[in-house]
Order: structure tokens, then sequence, then C-alpha cells
């Protein structure tokens, strides 16, 4: 058996999420059934975490075992051949035979993109979250300083969040802007959070919150009081899903996506 | 009664086209609808050209009559309301009474885009053609060249064209490139042309033979040859419709857009 680690850009529109789940049409299902096809056995792949329905990713990560004898510099083509076109694999490599996608992934980048400004984009509306009035992009920069290091960030996850330890360490939070599209008289930002590991919707928690800060309602360092309450009623509401992508995760110290 | 012209964004994936058709879904009828419901009275509108199913719009230019007496600001935002998401006005002005959308154009702008590469983008793929292959852009320039400037375009369009001059000026046709996506591999070119008309199919069957000399089944030269002999026979298939987008109208020397 081979452990063959491969790396994955999805459109997250028309799917209940990566993870599967009974009677839904997720990722990993598109995923498990082309491998089947092309591997000729079932496999079962382990990723290096969900995303929720409607959530993209550029670069998600998963992992098989297979004993197909298919050269690896074979699959990335024949698995696509096999996929629905909103479903993409461009990398693939064998690793040791005890890696697992989820556990050793040593950091995750994950980006969130918001769309100010007068008229939205309908050509990107999929995959930008689009905010009429706008933002002060200076609190939320600020606000994003608070949320870098290692805290306790039970107030940024649901309450449904089963995790042990709701510690995790936020290597870096940026906000980059994008050119203005003049003509829809809007612009787009993009919120980049990378960490050891994430909580249940903890970037949405994160990015509603600082929208509110963004508008007004709240101050940048509101931000701080709320992680340090630990308590996930007094930060903002969940942001919807579809300005989410898992941009990429990292291995070892050395990224596995290049 | 006003004469008011308006700018609209579309997403043409789902929709057979601009033009209003019986039965079908077209932009030109979610348009129509829209401003009913706002107008209170049914419209009909004119827009600067056709675009075929599945092409997009980032800046198509149409114009109506009406009597309703909502003033002129807050018309965009009034009928997006009432538009489905992948379609979005986004400027309007109140014109001369004898303004056509259409017959006034002075020159009209269309970007063709491919992908090239290893892998497609799963999320852009509705707005780029994917070709798998190199192509030598540098003999695609080349190529452009000989299209600049007024020829009779009879090789390139439709043979069920029925325009009864076949004579357009190519102002402009130049080839961009976009930085590459290194974790896929490939990288994106946008072909621009603009110019006085274009016939029916015209920047498809452009692009379609710019792509065989691209892939090197014919020479650079071959675009001049074919233009001199007036026979659609000899261009090259017509490009698929999901690559090419409407960017922009312009009348009376300056931009209705900017």
């Amino acid at each position: 058996m081979r452990n063959i680690c491969m790396t994955v850009s999805y459109d997250g529109t028309s799917y209940n999420g990566f993870q599967s789940q009974p009677g839904l049409n997720t990722v990993q299902d598109r995923l498990e059934r082309a491998i089947a096809l092309l591997a000729g056995e079932e496999v079962k792949i382990t990723a290096s975490g969900r995303t929720d329905a409607g959530v993209h990713a550029r670069g998600q990560v998963f992992n098989f075992l297979t004993s197909s004898q298919i050269p690896l510099n074979r699959w990335c083509m024949a698995i696509n051949a096999r996929l629905p076109d909103d479903i993409r694999v461009w990398d693939a490599r064998q690793v040791a035979d005890d890696f697992h996608s989820r556990r050793w992934a040593k950091r995750k980048t994950y980006r969130y993109s918001i769309r100010v400004g007068k008229y939205m984009d309908p050509l990107r509306r999929h995959m930008e979250f689009y905010h009429p009035t706008a933002l002060r992009i200076d609190a939320m920069r600020e606000a994003l300083t608070y949320v870098e290091g290692e805290h306790d960030f039970t107030s940024f996850c649901s309450i449904r969040t089963v995790a042990p330890s709701r510690i995790r360490t936020i290597y870096e939070a940026r906000l980059e802007t994008e050119e203005a599209d003049k003509h829809l008289q809007s612009s787009v930002f993009h919120i980049y959070l990378t960490g050891n590991g994430f909580l249940y919707n903890m970037v949405r928690i994160i990015v509603g919150t600082l929208m509110q800060i963004g508008e007004g309602k709240r101050e940048a360092s509101h931000m701080k009081a709320i992680l340090e309450a630990r308590n996930r009623g007094l930060a903002g509401p969940t942001a919807m899903a579809h300005g989410l992508m898992l941009w990429e995760v990292f291995y070892e110290d050395s990224p596995i996506i290049t």
C-alpha cells in the first residue's frame, strides 16, 4: 500500500461542504468516487480539515492509502478527468506511511474576501461577501493585531465546538486591499489568517466581529476584550460562508504546496 | 418620456444570451421585467448588441423610454433589488431623445480569456477557456497585427451573418498576460479587440484561428491570407462562448463607461 497525498482546489458553491454526510453532495464523496474509478478499489480519504457548505478551497490537502500501481505523475490528470469541473486536484506525492493530512498539518491559511462599495461584481458573487457601505479599514487592521499570538479562542468558535482545548496560535492576521473596480465603485479586501489550527467557525466569527468594528458598531480594542472574556455571546455573528477560502496548508515547516 | 441609458454587468453562464427569445431565459427578459416592476409600465430595451449564450458582459449598454418620474440616482439600486444576483446595473443617465445604444455606438471592446497550462482554475472555469498545452504567444501577437485596420471580415464571421457590409475597422488588437498561477502551473491570456463594430461570431472566429496559430497548426501570416480570401471556410473554428466578455462600449469619442 502507498500513502498518497494530494492538493485540491474547489468551488464550494454547489456542495454541502467537504466532509461526507449521508444523502448529501460533498467534495469528499466526489473525490472518493473519482479515485475509486481510477484505482479500481474503494478508498477513504483524510483531509486537513472540513470546510463548510459554500466554502471554497485553493489548496485543501488530503491523503489516502491505495494498492494501485498507477505512476504518481499520472494521478492528477486521471482523477481530474473523472471529477466535475468545479473540483481540480493539482498536486500528488507519495508520503510516509504514517502521514496524516490533519494531524501532521503545522499551519493553515484561510482567506476571507469582502467587496465594499456601491455595486457587487456579478462575475465574482460566489467568492466575495458583498458589503454595500464603507468599512473602517484601519480599525479592522488594528483589531487584527489583537488576534495574533496564542489565545483561548472560546469567544470565537461555535458553541458546538467539541475540541478539548480552545487555545490556538495565530501567526499572522493581515488585511490586503485589491485595486478598486472603478466602474462598480467598489473594491475587495482580503483577510488572511494563518494559524496552527482553527476551531469550528473560528475564521467566520472573527470576520463577523471585524465587520462590526469596520462598521463602527464596536471599537477595535473590543477584539481584545472579547478574546479575554471567553464567551461566544460577546463576539459578532458568523460571517457568510461564500467569502471564505481555505488558502494553504503547511506541513513540517516547509509547505507541501508550492 | 425620458430616454434612459444604463450599463450592466452579467455572468452569462445561466442565460440563453442577451436578446429575448420565446420560451428562453435571457438577460434582456430579466432586465425588462425588473424595470417594469420598478417603473410600473412595460418597457422595451435596446442594447448595444447581442451577446450569445454563455458570453459575459462587464459593460453592456442599453436604453429605454419611460414615463416614470423616479429620480435618476435611484434607478440602479432599485433595479438591482429586482434582478437575480448574476446581473447588476451600475450606471444610469438620461440621454438625448434620439439616442440609440446600438446605432450610436462608436467603438466596442471585447475580451477573450484563455488559461494555458497544466490545470484549470475551478473557481474561474465559467470565465476562461482552458487550453492544456502551450501556445506560441509571439506568433499570436504577430497574427493580431494583421487584424488591425479596416478589412472585409467575411472570413471571420458566421455564414449566417446578414449584415449588408462585412467591412469593419479594428482599432486595437492586443494580447495581455496575467501573472502565472504557480500552484496550477497555468496562466491566463486576455485578447482585447476594439473596433467600430463586430460581425456575428467575429471575435470568436478570430480567437479560434489565433489558437490554431498558437498551436503551430498555422503560421501567423495565415491571418492575413485568410482575411484577403474572404472565405469563412479558411478560418479556424468558433472559440467557445464562455471565454468571451463584452468589455466596454464607447459613444461619441468619450466613453459612456468610466
